[in-house]
């Protein structure tokens, strides 16, 4: 499997690096980073990490959009969110984490879909695009080949979903004792929903 | 705060990034990130984040140091760690992650102290040295500055009781809930241990 990380200025770290942990835990897995513009891209937190430029990335595997206070203006680049359209419907699964999904959204590829986010900023997303079915309560959400996870370290219990319904629960679980990380396998189990 | 971040080759994803996502939600805090060499640092999850030269670092607010495959081979690279010695005596306070307690063991800054790492590697660690009280049980140890945690994942438990340490029980949880993180806050609550 190959995962396409798609990063952009602030981006949120435990967004990517919760499930890019999970994902190098796989078998010949192969994990890349792009951003609009390649090069280095940076966050809030210090981290500067070196990516390749999206248009070179002709065909997708997995592709996964991270949250963070970036979003907010991302979801008004339109020629990113073009690109991203293209490559999301050129790949054969899309997970996103926390308002990774609102980005996703303004493509319009989740219309007529059921998908999440963070709970703490659902209003926001939910007023990004009125054709998603948004879903409240849950800790990730599928929708045929798109996965959407709830805010943060939710990502990381999608991540090992995803894992599980590729691979089988016992190799998601295997991962989860590996790293010592107690996996909430119910995506509907949400502790952070209406608090 | 400013949180100083070694960095090494084949350092473990989220035993750096889970408490960085956690040090990056506080008020004025700064993290930084550094190598024995400076430049980029990469590992196995296709990473390659930008750091600078130990060297450059003449004091340090809080050391961090993580774990991953990369600590195998850095145990033996006697410079480093002399730097690493340093830096950490000039460090009010050191956190290690995983397998960088067998690191910081290896200076013989723990020697005589409490302390625990992940549960799969516990025989390596302990072999790496006699002279420390290895905790086996634990989410996480404190003991004086020094604060272990567990495999991967602890580290975010123990990032978090850093916080609450330093600031109150209320700041901590107030971070693990803006990330909707389950936060396990007894540092003796062990799930790993023996199974």
């Amino acid at each position: 499997m190959t995962f396409n990380i798609l990063l952009f200025t602030d981006f949120e770290t435990l967004d990517v690096f919760g499930p890019v942990e999970i994902f190098g835990k796989l078998e010949n897995s192969e994990i890349r980073y792009f951003s609009e513009k390649g090069g280095a891209v940076s966050n809030k937190d210090g981290i500067k990490i070196d990516t390749e430029k999206l248009e070179m990335l002709s065909d997708s595997d997995i592709l996964f959009i991270p949250g963070g206070m970036g979003t907010r203006t991302e979801v008004n680049n339109h020629g990113f969110l073009q690109q991203v359209k293209d490559i999301a419907e050129r790949s054969n699964f899309v997970l996103t984490v926390c308002t990774g999904s609102a980005l996703l959204a303004k493509t319009g590829l989740l219309d007529g879909k059921k998908a999440t986010s963070n709970k703490r900023s659902f209003d926001w997303v939910k007023s990004c695009s009125g054709e998603v079915e948004w879903i409240e309560q849950a800790r990730w959400v599928t929708d045929g080949k798109y996965y959407t996870s709830s805010g943060v370290s939710a990502g990381i219990d999608m991540a090992l979903g995803f894992v599980a319904d590729r691979l089988g629960i016992e190799e998601a679980r295997r991962i989860a004792f590996r790293i010592e990380y107690v996996w909430q396998e119910d995506s509907k189990q949400d502790d952070f929903w209406k608090q």
